[in-house]
């Protein structure tokens, strides 16, 4: 254990309210007995990588796993009209299933203490099963995965979730992974490195800094309207927390159909030209290829560096892999309005080469500020600087750890103040949680940044 | 007007009942007037296109419209695992728009006499607008889509279909185009070429041959439930018709629920590795290209074609473009069953490899019956073997003009037998047509064949 894992687990006790002792020190002995270390590694030396000789990409030698490629962008969309960046190709559709089972009433999940390299504190909470297809058909040469068969071989009728949704629009090229919940009502005892955890204490574990994982908040923020009601919702009676109980429920009337919200997007996607090629990573404009790593000409965005991982704790002891590694902490918040009493999410029609249809519905801010010395996005600053008493929630989160190096984020919500206004520029819209929630039983929708804080929405009440 | 004309639109009278003598004289006078020629053209002689001299693509010299590439497929989908084929690329985003208008509860709708080169009858019916980009930003430096203001600039609530759609999987690459239906309350003349058709006798003139165009037919099939009551709907007690009333009303139990198709659909993507890569059209392994056109070696499947179009009645008087000529006609049929007094659909979860995500919902039969000497496809000797009295909807209509030449399928509806089985094959499943409707608010679900079938179902009550 490293002194960034103390750092970050400290305040578990302090922010989680209402999470049992026994999770408390399971997690803790998880992460005492972890043993894994994580250096970075020059490119060059990563042993099963390498660098094509034609087109420079990435690549491991099995041809599986992932390339790191090169992408160039043009379009209308955005101070910035065209530019070359690295991108991650991973084609091969992975699983992010969730085992859950209602005992009394009360709705548990069996979440997993998973090791990632890219961890700023190694160590996460992860959904029941988290794999590549490289994973679970054994191409590391490890282990199976366990409780894989209930998500490859589920009952019919227990499948709660089962939908394609996109990852890092930025930073992969039409990923995607499948979002599964599957509802058990057999006895399902948690192998070591498991736990039953009820998913209100889930909710609450989504306060503390750099504790549930991307992979969990993106499956979480699928679950069905049956399982939003928390414990917490029947005590509101006024004010914003109220507001976000009407959102969540679909109660309150929405601002906008949900047919006026699907011309909002689709009228979006049509708006701008967007052309966006694979090249060769080699000779990318603005970036530099040095035997350590590829890094922009003016250090900013990301980097793509090299880690080698050793560990006592997974399928295979130790391996090397490159990871994409972003420059300085990103911003990611909604803005909400209480319209009619229930509350409203500003979303943003927001393009990013690497989705699949070039545009999802993201949060009123996503970026890194830092990338944005001079012409600021919108509403960034109305963010950053809005008084403490209208923040909502403020916590910051990894990123997908497998593909990610010390990746964080500052998830925000919001309040909005009187003088907010209810007219908003072209690209974004006024939703309610419950139209994100109904729209997420589609794919490529929302892209995960969204999914994130809604689930995070979610641990309000 | 040539003779194929005539022999396509003959059979007008004798199988639109219910048609107004008004709509015959009006289409009948545009047809005369036309005025269009088309003669085909070798590729190297097409004014204005050329063959990249890197690539050997091609492309139009003003970089729009579309460009003919290579794609190149590696899956573990279907018999052939691995191939080449030119693929149109056009990425831009056309509108296909329907204006409608209900007057004393009827529906109407402002259809078109259209024109375009790749028709074997030259003239069909298009919705009100049907406009690439190039087109409405008038690349073609004609003169202005008439309408288009309607669909850019739709008042907000009147807007009924927004959705983005694909088109041919297997011709185009990532195709879609803006779906888009908008009711108006205001009287809008008929332009010349326009036509306000009620939407019972547009369904009426769906069976004839060859007459009603693919973008009208998707557009129809997007329409929402409350323009899908008949007059024959009431009347239908029992047997085969009412059961299919109650599959479009959505009055009738599903065999599968909602969440369970969607896992149906989600389970089928993920079964199989697909690979799909862009690469140049020069030197296509099993293609060959001569000065008029570029055929596979072996004769089947499609050869791309150039024509010149001369006319009296579009915006540009006279140009050339490329064509893809399909090979042969072909075929899409839906299997049809009542189950538990409800019509069901046989869809088929069918990898094409233009689409956005690689698969989409199609007809239990889609293919061109000549490219499979050998081993056949799923069910289609069923289909082709079935007795006259099991077929309900049986016409052949062609696919988008504007981008292929001649092109013609045979579309069927089909009533099961009593010995068809219910436990299919695992990339197939049943769905009512309500559950499609449902899906049809979304894009990249159903595909175009699909949609075109169901449109015709719709005509059936």
């Amino acid at each position: 254990m490293t002194s960034a894992d103390l750092d970050s687990h400290r305040n578990i006790d302090a922010r989680a309210d209402g999470v049992g002792e026994g999770f408390l020190s399971w997690f803790a002995e998880r992460v005492r007995m972890s043993g894994c270390q994580v250096d970075l590694t020059p490119l060059n030396e990563l042993r099963g990588w390498a660098f094509d000789e034609a087109t420079g990409n990435l690549a491991h030698e099995s041809g599986r796993f992932f390339v790191v490629e090169g992408l160039h962008i043009r379009t209308t969309y955005g101070p910035v009209r065209e530019w070359s960046q690295p991108i991650i190709n991973q084609p091969e559709i992975g699983i992010l299933g969730l085992l859950v089972k209602t005992v009394d009433g009360v709705p548990y999940c069996l979440v997993q203490a998973k090791m990632e390299p890219g961890n700023l504190n190694t160590m996460q909470l992860s959904p029941t099963v988290q794999a590549t297809r490289s994973n679970y058909t054994r191409i590391h040469r490890g282990g199976g995965t366990k409780y894989l068969e209930y998500f490859t071989r589920p009952q019919a009728g227990r499948v709660l979730v089962d939908v394609l949704q996109s990852e890092q629009g930025s930073w992969f090229l039409r990923k995607r992974n499948r979002n599964m919940v599957v509802q058990v009502d057999d006895t399902v005892p948690a192998a070591d490195g498991h736990y039953w955890l009820s998913l209100h204490e889930i909710r609450q574990l989504l306060r503390v800094d750099g504790l549930v994982n991307m992979d969990t908040r993106t499956v979480l923020s699928c679950l069905p309207d049956s399982f939003l009601a928390g414990p917490g919702g029947a005590l509101a009676e006024e004010g914003m927390a109220a507001a976000i109980v009407r959102s969540v429920s679909g109660e309150g009337r929405p601002h906008h159909s949900a047919a006026a919200v699907l011309s909002w997007f689709t009228s979006a996607k049509c708006r701008h030209e967007l052309a966006v090629q694979r090249v060769p990573l080699r000779g990318l404009p603005g970036w530099r290829r040095t035997p350590e790593e590829i890094t922009h000409d003016d250090g900013r965005h990301f980097s793509i560096v090299g880690v080698t991982v050793r560990t006592n704790h997974r399928e295979v002891a130790e391996w090397n892999q490159p990871l994409l590694y972003p420059q300085g902490r990103g911003l990611v918040a909604f803005v909400v309005k209480s319209i009619g009493g229930v509350a409203h999410l500003l979303v943003h029609a927001r393009f990013q080469a690497g989705l699949l249809d070039i545009m999802e519905m993201g949060p009123t801010v996503q970026c890194n500020p830092e990338n944005y010395p001079g012409a600021r996005p919108e509403f960034l600053d109305y963010v950053l600087r809005a008084p403490a008493e209208r923040i909502v929630y403020d916590t910051v989160l990894a990123e997908e750890g497998g593909r990610f190096y010390h990746s964080q984020n500052r998830y925000l919500l919001l309040e909005a103040g009187e003088d907010f206004p209810l007219e908003v520029p072209d690209d974004f819209c006024w939703v309610t949680a419950h139209q994100l929630t109904t729209l997420l039983r589609h794919g490529y929708y929302i892209n995960v940044e969204a999914r994130s804080l809604l689930a995070c929405l979610h641990s309000l009440w």
